[in-house]
Parts: C-alpha cells; structure tokens; sequence
C-alpha cells in the first residue's frame, strides 16, 4: 500500500448504506482504509462525520477506489478546484471527462462551490462564465461543441446521494443503488468449479438439488459423470427428476431410439408412465440397477456409487416410485439431514426442491442457484444464504460446461 | 417515548449493513436511537462496537423493534437469562416461543451463553439438561412433544449475522437481507393516488409514461379520464401507444363495432395500419381532433385539455404518424425536457420509453414503475430513483382503480 | 344469410391447417358455408382442392369473413381484377387500401397474375406500368408519394401461406398463425363473472384452486364473500394459503395491527409461524372457528357455510396445520374427487396445485386460469382442457373486480 | 411401406384441427396415408367422415403412427375387442398397458363399446363385470390391485377428443393440444449448426440480429470468430451492442483489466460513455479499427471481414455512436434492405431490433430465436415466420457452443 489519499463523508451515512458501501467498496478493490476521525450522529436527525485515509498499490488502483467512493458522497479532503479542459472538437469531449452520475453534485471553480443544473446521469459537466458569473451544468456528449469548458478527473467534485427520508416515506421504498451482475457465463462456471474441487479436496459434502429440466435440456449426462467422478457427495430431488432421468435409460436402449436425435419426440408422455410402472414392478430403482435394467444415468450412478439420494413427492407426481417419500414431514426430515450435512448446494432447475432445502439450511452454508428463470434465481437468493452465487442460464449448457471444467485435464 | 431498552452490537457492523439496517428499523418502526458509544473499526480487520439506547411509545412498539434488532445482530445489553415453558402438548409449543432464524445464535441459560445445535430457520429452541451438561437445539414445530423445554421471548438471545468476508470472497455474493414487498395491490394503489393527489395541489407537473398495454388490456377509458380531470400534467409515449388509442376511437365508433365486446377480434391488425394512414391523410393527431374525426381517448383528451405529449419513434413502429419523433436524439431531447420538469412520473408498461425517461431523472424526482412483468419493474427501480414504488400488477385493472380512488366522491 | 359469395382453396391445406381454419373463421364471425366441391389429396404430394360458398347476414359481415379467409390463402373463385386507386398525397394511401400479409402473394392486374415483389407485411401494394411492362410491388406508407397506383378492397388478390413440409423439416417447427390474445381484463372478468352465475344457477360445482398470493396481494375478502354467498362450491389449497388466510385474521384483529395500512411489514415472518403453532393448539381449522378464535376470512367461511375443501401439504410447508394432508398420495385422492365433481375450476395463482387438480381434470371441464407470470397460464392452459380461459392479471385486483360483477347490484 | 392399417375418423374434425394433425403425425413419424374414402362435412353442422390406409416401414412405427392417430380421436377400421391382462401384483401394471389421455373414451369388451368412466390421463384401464354388467373405469397405477383386468395395446379403444363448439364459445377459447418443445440444447444447437453451414455452402446469406447480452453474457469471442470464419454474412444490431462491443476491446486492453476476470467489475459504468467519447473522437467504428484503435471483436471482425452492419438508434442510447441511424425511418430502410436478402436469420437476445427485423422478412424466410425469457421467444415466433426454431437459453453459453460445432474439425 503504497499510495494514499483522504477522504470525508457527511450526512445520515450509515443508514443510507453510504458508509459500508464505501468500506465495501474499498475492501472489494484491494484497498484499505484507516478511520482517522468518526463522529457517529447520536439521533436520527444528527448527521454522521467520518474522516478516512484510503490506501491502495497503485496510483491506478487508488483512482478507481476514489472513483466509487466518489459516487457514494465521500469528497478528497483538503480540495483542489476542478480540473477544466476544453472540448477539442464539436460532440467530442476530453478523454478524462468527469461522467455524471443523477445524484445533485457540486464542483468547485475558483474556489467556490458550485451546484451542477440540469441534474442527469452519463453527461459531461460544463463550466460556463459569462458576465462574472460562473454556472456549471450537465450537457450530452452529442451536444458537446467545440471550445465547451468541461470538467475531468475526479478532483474539486462532490457527489450528494440521497439519504433515507427521516419519517417514514410512505410507499415510496428508499432505494440504494445496487451493483448490477450481469457478468460472463463461462468465467461463473469456472469460480463454480474452483469451489466444488476445494469442497471436494477437504472431503467436503457437494448437496446437488436436481428438477426434471436437467434431463429434458440435455444436461443428464454430464451429471451423471460428475456423480460418478465424486463431484456429487448427495441428491435430493423429486419423483419426476428420477422418473426423467430413468426414462431416458430405459427408452434410449431398450426400444432403440436414439434419445439425442430429436426422433420420434411425440411418444414421450407414454414412457413417462410405462417408467414408472416398470420400475413399481421391479420393486425400486436399486431393485432395477441390481437386475441390469437400468444401466446408465444419474440415478443409475448414485446406485453405483453409494450417493445417497431422496426422492421427495409432491401432488402433482405421476406413479410415484416406490422409492419416493410420499409424507411431506419424512420428506423434509430426510432433506434436513443432507442439508445440515452440506457444505455447498448446487440448486439446479427446481424451485420446490430448492426452497424445501433451503429452509433447512443454515446462513453460512454457500449455496449456488441455477435457473433459466430470473424470478426463480431471486426468490432463492433472497431465502437466507450469506454467502451465494445466482445465474441466469440454460441448464442444458450449464452442467456440460461445468463439466468439461471439473473433469477436463 | 415512554419506554427504552440498551442494545449493543459487534463486528464488522457498518460494511455488513447490519448497523444501517438498525438505525433504519428503529425510524421506519416509529422509534428513536440515541447513540451512547461509538468505537468504529478502523482499519478493514477492527470491528466495530455500538451501544445505544432505543426508544418507543409503547411497551409493545418496544419489542416489535427489539424483535427487527434481534434479526440483525443486536442484543440486549446487561442481559438476563432466556426465559423457558415447557410444551403443552405434542406439536404445541408456548404461545410467545422464540421463532429461529438461520443464523447461527446463542442463549444465555444459567447465565452461560450456548451454542445453538442444527441451526435451522422458522424452529423452536428446545434446551435439554441431560447429566449435567445443557444444550440447545433447534426443532421444528411438529417434532416437539409434550414438556420440551422451549425458549419464549427475546431476552437472553444473541444472533450473529454473517459478515461480509474480508478479502474478496470470489463469486460468492454477499447477501443483506432484503425486506420482501409483497403488499396489498388495493392499499399501494391508495398511497400512489395520494401522492398524486398531493402534487397536484402543489401544482406540481405528473408525468405519465404510457405503454399500449394500456390500451389493449383496457385501461384508456380511465387513463383518458385522469387526463380530462388535470391528474396528468404531461404524458410521454411511443407512436404504438399513440396509434392504439386513435384506433380505438376510430374504430370503435365509425365502424359500429363496440370494442368492449370482444366480437370480432381478428381484423385489429388491418385497423392499426388503416389508423396511421387516416391520421396522415388528416395531418396529424390534433388536425384529427379539431376535425372531429377523433372524439375521445387519451389522445383527444391531451389536445383538448392542453397536456403536452412527447411521441418518440422506434425502429419497429408502423408508419409512423406524423406526430412522431422519428430523430433519437431529437426525441431524447423532446424527453429530456419532460423528465426534468417532473415531481412524479408514472411509469406504465413499457420499458423502452420508460428508460428512456429515467435516463434523464435526477435521482430526487419521485418514480412509480407498473408493470405484469416483473423484470421490467426491478430493472427499472434499479436505475436510479431515490424515493420509488414498483408495483407488479395488471394495468388494465391498476388505471381504473387509481382513476376510481381519485375520482370518486 | 342474405348474401354470399364463393371461394377456394387450394394445396395441402387440411394438414397445414388453413382448411380448418377457415371453417373456424367463418363461423366465429357469425356465417355459414357450404362446400360444393372437394377433392382430398389422397396421397402426402397430392394437393386438396375445395370451393366452397360463404353466406353471411350483411355485405359488412361478408366482407370482414371474406378478409379472414384472404388471410389464409381461400381466393374469391371467378376472380376479377384487383381495383386500383391514385394515391392522393405523399405518405397517404387511398381509404381502402389493401394492407399486406408477409406470405407470397399475387395480384390480378389486366387479367393477369402478377407476383408481389419485396413481401413485406403491412405495406400496401403499388402497380408501375412501365413501357409495355406491370409490377406489383410492396411500399410502407411513408415511403407512398402522390400519385402511386394503390391496390385498394380485396378482389383479385391471392395469398399463398407456407405449407407444412413434406419431409419433416427439421427442428424448424411450422408455425400455424396463431390468434393473439391481448384482451381487455375487465371485458374477460364480465365474462368469468357470467360463467359462474350460470353455474350456479344450475346447482352446477364451482370449484377455486387458491394459492398463497390471494392473500399476500389483497385479494382474501373478496374471495371470502364469494365463499359466503355462495359462488363457490369447493376449495383446493395448499399449506400455505390457508396459514397466511388464518394469519390475516389472527393478527389482523387480536393483535390491533390493520393489515390493510401497509404499517409494521417486518413482522409478518414471525406472525406466520405463530398462526401454525396457535391454530395447532387448538386442534385444527374448524375448532379455532368453533371456538371463536377466527372470525373471519376464506377458511372461516368454508367453515361456516359448509364449502368442503381440501389442504394438501408440500416440502417446503412450515408446520404443518393439522388439517393439511401430509401424504401426496391421500391428497391426490382427495383432490381427484373434487375435480371430478367440477364443472367449472378456477384455478388462481397457484401452479403445484393447478397441475395436481389439472391431472384429475376430463377435458370437457372448463377451466379459467389466472395468474400474474405469463409462463404458468400457458403451462395451465396446455395441460389439456378444452374450453379454457387463460388471463394473465394480478389477483389482488382481479378477485374483487370479479366480486364487484357478481355482487353489485 | 411394408405394414399398413385403416382407420377412421368422424366428426368436425377439419376445424378442430385433427384432421390436419392426423395427416402431419403420419408425415412426422415418417409414414404415408392413403385416404380410401372422404365425405366433408358440407354444412357446420354437418359431420366430416374419413377412412384412410396408414403405411409405415415396421411393425413398431406403424404402431407408434396408430399411438398418435389415437390421441387424435382415429380409430382402426374394423375393429377387434380390447386386449386385456391381469395386473401381476398390487401397484404393478400389465407391460403394454393403455395409457389413458383426458378425453372421453370407448372401450371395445366382447363386442360392446363402453363408455370409460372417471375419465382422467396418465391412468390404467381397468375392467369390472359384476352381475352380468361389464364397466371400464381409470385407476391410477398407485392404486392397482393384483388381478385387476387391465385393457393393453391400441385396438378397440376409441378416443373422442373435443370439437370447437359450434356457436363461438364466449371466451373459452377452443384449445388444440400443442406439442411440448423441450428439447435437449445440445441437439438443437447442432441442427442450427447445419443449417448455417448448408446457407453457408450454398452462397446464401445469414443475418444475425445481436443484443448487448451476448457481451455481457461472454457469447462475444465466439460470435467475433464466427463473423471471421464467414459464418455470418450481415449484422443487425442496436448502438448498446456495439458499444459494449467496443468498450470490451478498449478497455480490456488498453488499460490492463482483464475482462474475463470479473475484477472491478464496478467500473463498467464508466467505460460505457469513455468508449462512445473515444470512437466519436476517432470519427467512428471504421476509423478507430483502421487507426489500430480497436483490434478485436465483432465490430473490428465487420469492418476487417467486409460484413455489412447496421446500427439503429433508440431513444433510450447513450451517445451515440457517429455509425448509428438516429432516424428511426431510415433505420428501417436499411434494416429492410437486409432482411429481404437474408436466408436464414438468426436473432439473438433484442427484442427491439428483432421486431424490427421480423417486421420486414417475408414468411418464408427461416428464423432463430434465442433468448432466456421465454415471452421473448414466443412473441419472436407468433410473428409469422413458416419455418422457426425458438430457443430459451442462455446466449453465454450458446453462442460459444454453436461456434464449436461449426468450428471444432
């Protein structure tokens, strides 16, 4: 830590989530910070004052810090004015323009404090003197004309975000700004695997909870691997994922269809029953693993290789199988089990499935929740656990990815 | 403020968001804080150390707060023992039993502070004394029997939410609990009438950004009518929604056929296009109006009651009619010049426009997103607004009940 | 039927759908028809030939239905030239013009046939005679300039949609034009409301599939009106509905919190596990009615005007109420007798549920399906019944609109 | 076509739709029919009758074909009494048992067709004679007793599937049994692949219309390659696009962050508007490649590549970027110009600009819709393409698969 600078933030700081945000902030870059004065507001209408010194490697890594502090309110101590440029060119502004965020702003010119008019976020800021008097205001980058006096860098501004409204507010909910995650699928799916192979080096528990998309997306097969290569230490799923799942093995081999080959796609709902009528007779999918009728799969691969699984049943289940637990309250104690037992929970493609173990799951189990659905993804994340990851994608690609990095030399 | 009671809390209680959310449960809840010490952590391994005294108007106020404070972290400062009752019945717990949460937490018996077993969400604690030793485990509700032992109020309990990890922590997001919104749609609908309401008594300027859904799913008869009664002071909208409304009108009266009925559904596409061209033919939306050929809608009402309209074009508009803006940049500015002049906007089902609206909002103007869909309302809620209600609902439903708040006696 | 006219279609038209849609639009829009001559193509490369004449009760009707069948390629038979008419300015097209479909089509121009360049959907269709030479081409409205030779009415026109492929085609699914379904909420909710009126005037068995979002959305009193006068004559439910419909009524009056004010949110976890172990205590649902403890509510009206429901339980229940069936298999028995004895179900925000009485459902049941995600009423609707109503709304302002209809005066 | 058998079909089975559906399953599952003899129904009320010879290359696709006819109400010609078999043991059914659809349904016993009682899907038939009466009634297979008489195969089993009501209906829609479309990812992407290598070898043209997810969602390298290798032949996208695009290569390189890393991934905000500044400097896309500026992606891949690209403005863009069409008519015009020309179009992740494109293709052009929101999809391909694949997935991970396949040797 090699650079530093001082900053301040003022105002109701700490429950408009300004305060730790800027303490995150700086942790997340790399950075750290050292407290130098901090003057809590004893009553809910007492401001907060709070004087830090932010360290970071580089220039750079401290130009960045700076820069998120300064969209949360924190102002340079001891300021300079703004650096001013002129636009080189009509529509083009100086390469370090300051980009404005919605929040009212203040820039100071010639010493003085100006307030930013025409408050709007993306614009270049600037600075107009006519008369003796000096306005400073927002403008469009395609607005900009040539000559137009605009404000760079970060020195000599000040970011005022709103604080949470002292009385109440009614309906209108106060809002902090989140971060938006939208972020690469693939580069997701490696972090994934990291963790998964540092679960499963520490003779960790890898709790995979399994909805039928699995299988009716393509992505049966790569699990099927995962839990025969020791990446998958229990299941938990229901009556429809084991009845898919051994669908695909009994109809892929037995009648010579081709499962990947689209063929024939009208006949599904027929095997759907005759799998689960099959299985019944055979007295359960151990049974049937046993007898050499069941020979590939995810189920197939538990059976092989001692993963426990449960089978939980809902109403809307077809059969069910002998081995599903039919009791809702057997159910939730055999999940209860796996999920205290857990380590990480992959929830794959069931809402049902994932919540039923995620009520049983304490808050410092990390979880991992893959939907193609954005409001299934939100609804999990929201349950409780501290530490997750949600992603948005098509579970068909998702588990040969995530495969192809876990089991790829 | 009659009645008070000393919480403390410990950690990295500012960048977690514990500390905020305290301060921020105790003014939404009615109550005050008063701060009595303060040592912030001040570098990123420190934690940090709060005592304050919180205050309310009633005993049972009081303990509504202690229960938020609980949830995140405080506990109780000079504190007793928990207070135990044994079970009822089987299945029975006391009627004031302590309802877990998934953190892990401790409670005080015999003035020691233990460890709860098999943290777990929505449980009863059970203390057990078996030779000697004591334990507390959760339970859930239909596993206890008749004479457990289970904690009852919120006195001797201590929860620790998890705090944000101190380097990095990879993909792994860390979670603040978030207050869920589900709320009555009748009550939200009150609350926005009332704020509307109140802007225009201020004479204040609410600005409506329409989406057709508007006018497919029924809501123009009330739209048009808040228009008619001075409610909507400005009103921003794409050529669909403009052309939607015209043919309603048109067709609607011209044509002999009642559009409230359902009959006939399938020749509307050959309306939509025979609407533009009529309107072209005629000149433009008020030449249309002044000639009588438009006699009602929302359309007519703006051009009678002299509420400006903005209509921006988009590559997938048919036409377009000659109102339309077909410039971006001209429409951005047309945009620009409404949103800045807002107190209030009313975003309803659309999401290009309403985009493009708050693009240009300061982050203090006031905002409500509708919309079915709910992607559109958190995408919208995350741009930028300070003070906003999003509301998941049916506009074809939401307009006429707004209209009958405000407009009936 | 006063007045007619004959038309014909022509090649594999039974299995691409256009023969069958045809008939269907002749009789939705009120007319008849008579086949006088058809040819079924016997063989897959055989093509099938019919003509048929259409009668209906105005030259105002005909021409709407003779438009429809335009659409799906039925050509007037004994054709005559397509009329022709100078467009009177730039950008405005005569009042009649004909607006294109985007599939091939040909025009009848001079006596002959002429094939329209550049298909495109909703341009109208300009003539260029040019040394010796006639084309037909399509132009977007704006792009018309005074004076362009404009194909106005519909006589010598004929459209040519696709035709399934003869050999499969791949994974390219063919794509029948399907009738979109944007319709106005209140329009269908009259309509809703006019089908259970019937039924129950003819002591036929409504029976209302609940999900927990009644509550959470506002929609719980209006419900429980139409359980206590009468409109409803089953109720199927999970847990949880009726847990969240007990907690409104407990914690709503015994504890003086209005739940309508939207005040104190942050309770409302705790209050839902108390609601179990209360309603437990008492020994179930229709004792805490019985002995006064509820007095109010969807459940409490059940009770009290003998409607029979059935609670069926899921893993991820809290609880659960001792009148919830835990088992899958005993409550898919239980629900498989009220969906026999259905003659209207209403299945309301809930998908498990819906699908579990859908299963049990003969497809001659109508069924009305009502949710806020789009993705469950199409998954609903497919399941199977023949006469359904899908409605994508919000259920807080949906139930008491519909209650509002069968209740007024 | 060595087997054949004849069946017939009754009723308005050209407008309910399983006339046209009987004829596409033969075709589907690779059969022929012969129609023996065909009477139209002349009149609405007047019944259709059809008898046909079905062929097929086996025994086992012959009965497949039969299995399918079935379901769509056909019935084999003369007809044989059911077959029927014991049930083995309590829960077990009989291999080749009849699998019940929810349509109403006869069943042949020594010579008598009855009436299937308690008609529900997915259930057994079973048979009970008692006291001279014989009845046929569903029992779900959970429910089976040993040696109850069980119907198996096809014969003697008639299923009346609904018909659209004759006098409209209201608005319960008549609903035709759709096809369910999950499909295995993997599988359907390879058939896009062959498809764009069959237009590629063919000198045909493949138009890609592009949203910004598929720079988030890291599909950029994949789609930059495709455009390099000549897969793709013209490009249709917002100013978003492209300047995501470009953001990635300029700030991916030029400063030193690694873009896949997800590292101060709180930066992006920034970048955004920079990029515009520096490519508007630069004098636009073209410029900036040929002044060394931008070396990588999709849009330094056009201009390298000669791939022919149009940007359309919205009102909703930052900028923008000098190459964009602000004007939303000449926008259009441009856009026109490429869909007419396209042979395939695939369209990725926009709506906006997929509409736009939509609009201007002719309905015999092929399209791909892929997107993660399935509404999305569904409204891509109501829009009136004949031949369509729609796809719900995640664009991060399909595009770099779909480059594998058409890449990997």
């Amino acid at each position: 830590m090699t650079v530093s600078r001082t900053v301040e933030l003022e105002g109701h700081i700490i429950d408009s989530g300004s305060m730790g945000a800027c303490f995150g902030a700086v942790m997340d870059m790399g950075g750290e910070f050292e407290v130098e004065e901090f003057e809590v507001g004893r009553h809910k209408h007492e401001e907060t004052y709070c004087r830090m010194r932010v360290l970071a490697d580089t220039e750079e890594d401290l130009r960045a810090i700076l820069h998120e502090l300064n969209q949360q309110g924190a102002a340079v101590a001891d300021p300079r004015d703004a650096t001013l440029e002129a636009a080189p060119g009509d529509g083009i502004v100086p390469a370090d323009f300051y980009s404005t965020t919605n929040h009212p702003t203040v820039v100071r010119v010639d010493g003085e404090w100006l307030e930013v008019e025409d408050v709007e976020m993306d614009c270049a800021l600037v600075v107009e003197r006519e008369g003796g008097e000096t306005r400073v205001h927002t403008k469009v980058l395609n607005a900009i004309e040539e000559g137009d006096i605009v404000v760079t860098g970060e020195t000599g501004i000040r970011v005022d975000p709103p604080e949470r409204p002292r009385n109440g507010g009614g309906s209108f909910g106060f809002m902090q700004g989140g971060v938006s995650s939208e972020r690469p699928s693939a580069s997701l799916i490696e972090e994934i695997a990291d963790e998964m192979r540092e679960v499963n080096e520490n003779d960790g528990t890898v709790l995979v909870v399994c909805g039928p998309a699995i299988v009716h997306s393509g992505g049966r097969d790569a699990l099927a691997e995962l839990v025969r290569t020791g990446y998958v230490d229990a299941l938990s799923a229901g009556n429809g994922f084991a009845v898919h799942d051994l669908e695909r093995d009994l109809y892929g081999t037995s009648l010579g269809v081709d499962t990947e080959s689209l063929e024939h796609p009208r006949k599904g709902h027929k095997h759907h029953i005759y799998t689960i009528s099959e299985i019944a007779r055979l007295g359960g999918i151990e049974a049937a693993v046993h007898e050499g009728v069941v020979d590939g799969g995810v189920m197939y691969e538990c059976v092989e290789n001692d993963v426990p699984y449960v089978l939980a049943g809902s109403i809307r289940d077809d059969g069910p199988l002998p081995d599903t637990i039919t009791d809702s309250i057997e159910a939730q104690d055999a999940i209860r089990e796996q999920a205290q037992e857990a380590d990480l929970v992959l929830m794959l493609s069931t809402l049902l499935h994932s919540v039923a173990v995620g009520n049983c799951l304490p808050s410092t189990t990390k979880t991992v929740c893959v939907d193609i659905n954005p409001a299934t993804v939100t609804q999990l994340l929201d349950r409780g656990s501290a530490q997750a990851i949600g992603m948005v994608t098509d579970i068909g690609t998702f588990i040969p990815m995530l495969a192809d990095e876990l089991l790829e030399p």
